[in-house]
């Protein structure tokens, strides 16, 4: 049985006049296929410069080492596959992570509960995913204040609308009045009701990496989760070289259930790494190497994204800045070192150090997104909604962003040389002096020719004056209004939805209140 | 006597004390040198797609052909040059045009008044032009009205401030309150008094561009202008594939002269080319093809520069949108045609439809400088200061805009690979879980390390919230007025100002007037 069968066949047993009903009444949202690029990747290193760069992360590796802190399981694996392990360091001679990345898939579907959702993250493909993290959100009427679990929700259901979006994420804003030690089972509640796409697992503690495993076997069916992947989750490396016993803890819980992680520095330039691009490239790739052995220790054949989250500094205030020329620099190298390794890659997303969502916040974050797509990311993390420097969650930003990311889609067609695309009947007919707009080709064509925003202002200048002067912020506070206007909740089998709250509730009562 | 002793000479053979005490008291500006890109270009299109384009447009100029209207002189050069001539319409052989274009030269100097100023146009290189044409200004204070005189020489003023502008452009907006047939005398006046980094001359009419010859001459000497490069000017083709006798008039006394043309169609998809990327490219290139082989037939040698300014269309208004996917394609593949051809590029720019310096416009105007750097363009106009589509120049766009040009500079230098780049040391001292903001190779680097906008806000919220919660449009306004308030006039030799001055004097006496 297909796995998609498999998983119809489980929600048709499951459900009942109720499911069928919800099923039949729910409106169906449209989104994008995940991007397969046409086009080629950009490529800002030489053939000698990648030689270098890997060459001098195998030395790190060798010679200096990373540590795994408080881990003697790691260590021990570590032992045995033939690493020098000196207190937490070790020591990975020459050439042996990069032999043990071998056996880490070049590309892998993440599962959806909506099969049509599904994503295969690698090769040329690249999966949009929203901001993760902020403990902040903002929006226009509110201003800036810390996020809740009904921020928290709207975000995912603004995810679920957005055409462009291929993957609802993870810790969209962090929901701030919900305990830090049950936030996780709400937060993969709300992916997993309110929207239909992809999502990823918790990673703040293993035994909440084990929750979200046993959430989404409820979810998918437990034979189903085993034999596939559902959730790809965020293991950031402690840069520089040093993996902390909580992230790997989650990657040994994810890896041995067979489910993604992305493992991926967290990166300041200057700050946890050196002030340079070719330095940072090298330690990027010690770290990633060295992550991405460990986790097919764990289990080999776990799937895995090499990840690059790096960005530049700005050495007057200390304050991290985003859309820069460096931050493009490593994120084209990366790309290259993650292809040379054959595997999924995941970098850029809307960065900006802006504190509103004005031209700052737009001018960095098309820098960034342009730099993804033209990269070879595989996996966009944040790759809407950031504001000042991840702190904050915009609303407006969100679906400013979430627009935007249209033109990725369309770029990535690449040209088409087909006979239409050439054109050279609507050139003679139309011939020198003439005018395109009336003739057949352009008939034909012009409802898909050009990508169209759908929430830029293209009027004429007095329409637009006497609808008020909106500016592009005004414009997606009047947008995400509608969108959360319109959401319906995609159907879901009431029997799963009930057993989903019957777990959260018996995980809730189980342990008290934390909030730090 | 090389270029720049020869000029030296000249201005101090010129000026006296005054001049001299001028020349002391100036402060100097620093300007960036234009961008020699040690980065790759990115390729849209392969070999065979471009073969198809290339044998496209040789089949539009044999069968179609173009008209040169009310031109009875290009007529006869064509057809002497053994094009078919039936009418207006020129129908020029397979691989004729292309032939007549090898004279053109690859690249060339443009020399400013002040040599430090000159830039080369071709290779590898970008230089970067303001906004070029607009009717209107806008500003946050006076918001969007008719330009004025006063206005353009701010405009002129604030690009001679900025550093990554190495260009001052041409009509950087319509003077309205001065006669139309007078306009460009005070333009012109206004680059060569005002700043000192090279300019465009008129090309309204061709005895415009006669009187912007003999402005040159007084400036830079007789011999001078007609051994060397001192003028780049706009020659727009009337696309689908018309040259009027006003723009090639224009080209004609400036090819005659050895001054440089941006010869380059116009075009807004759907409209005055294909509703598709292929049919455009297929279009621009035979435009261009006939257009700098025109130039050539006026004077073999003569510089010029493939231009290509393409944009879409929105269907449902009308509207032409800016910064789209498709406009990407266009560039990048125009950008390998005109390689190809081993002519200079012209496209790109601060492109955006939105009616403020807001987020839509950043997000267009940023996917536009983007695609504009790693397209191979040479020469950028309207690299700053673009607003509503070249309605309106902004005054705070203008700053914005430059400002980001910064960005481009620093990305193009590609990635140090040099063992200080390489930052192995750097890597060895930090260690695992260290910090790199202390460690000697941060020390001796972080101050070039990182490209800093000199504009955007970087400070820690609070401080930032206290300071007014400034938007980007509002920094800007602040940064318009202190360019302009820091302004000082570059020396120049007040024996040739005066002659200037009588130059215009003299000419405007000379006739009635004109406002349409």
């Amino acid at each position: 049985m297909s796995d998609t069968a498999q998983r119809s066949g489980r929600r048709a047993r499951g459900g009942g006049g109720a499911a069928r009903r919800a099923e039949r009444t729910a409106v169906s949202v449209e989104t994008a296929k995940y991007i397969e690029r046409n086009v080629p990747n950009y490529e800002v290193l030489t053939e000698e410069a990648l030689d270098v760069i890997e060459a001098n992360a195998e030395t790190v590796l060798a010679e200096i080492g990373v540590n795994f802190v408080e881990n003697p399981a790691a260590l021990a694996r570590w032992k045995e596959a033939g690493a020098e392990v000196d207190g937490e360091r070790v020591r990975i001679p020459r050439g042996l992570a990069r032999k043990l990345c071998a056996t880490a898939p070049a590309q892998f579907t993440q599962h959806a509960r909506n099969p049509e959702r599904n994503v295969v993250i690698g090769g040329n493909n690249l999966v949009l995913a929203p901001v993760y993290g902020p403990p902040f959100v903002r929006d226009a009427a509110g201003g800036r204040r810390y996020a809740t679990m009904a921020d928290f929700e709207k975000f995912v259901k603004l995810g679920y609308m957005s055409k462009w979006l291929h993957h609802s994420g993870g810790t969209v804003c962090e929901p701030t009045d919900v305990p830090v030690n049950k936030r996780h089972l709400d937060m993969l509640f709300a992916h997993m009701v309110y929207s239909d796409k992809p999502f990823m697992g918790s990673v703040t503690e293993p035994s909440r990496a084990q929750d979200s495993v046993e959430m989404c076997e409820i979810l998918f069916g437990k034979e189903f989760v085993q034999n596939n992947t559902v959730m790809t989750s965020l293991i950031n490396i402690n840069s520089p070289l040093t993996f902390d016993n909580v992230m790997m803890g989650a990657l040994e819980v994810f890896a041995r259930n067979n489910q993604a992680s992305i493992i991926s520095p967290f990166i300041v330039g200057g700050a946890m790494a050196p002030v340079s691009v070719a330095g940072t490239l090298t330690q990027v790739l010690a770290e990633t190497l060295a992550g991405v052995a460990y986790s097919q220790l764990v289990r080999p054949g776990a799937p895995v994204i090499m990840g690059a989250f790096v960005t530049s500094i700005d050495m007057n205030s200390g304050a991290p800045t985003f859309g820069t020329p460096e931050a493009s620099h490593i994120t084209y190298g990366a790309g290259q070192l993650a292809r040379r390794l054959g595997l999924p890659y995941r970098s850029a997303g809307s960065f900006c150090g802006s504190k509103l969502p004005d031209a700052q916040a737009a001018y960095e974050t098309a820098n960034s997104l342009n730099m993804g797509l033209l990269s070879g990311v595989n996996f966009m993390l944040h790759a809407c909604g950031w504001l000042e420097g991840g702190l904050v969650a915009s609303f407006e930003k969100f679906v400013m962003d979430a627009d935007h990311l249209g033109t990725l889609h369309q770029f990535a067609k690449g040209v088409d040389m087909s006979e239409n695309g050439q054109a050279m009947d609507a050139i003679a007919e139309v011939g020198p002096g003439g005018h395109y707009l009336g003739c057949v080709h352009t008939q034909a064509n012009f409802k898909t020719a050009f990508w169209r925003s759908e929430l830029f202002d293209y009027k004429p200048f007095e329409t637009w004056d006497e609808e008020g002067a909106r500016d592009t912020q005004t414009l997606a506070t009047a947008r995400v209004q509608k969108l959360l206007d319109t959401y319906q909740q995609p159907a879901l089998d009431p029997e799963i939805e009930a057993r989903l709250r019957a777990y959260l509730a018996e995980k809730k009562a189980s342990m008290p209140d934390a909030f730090s």
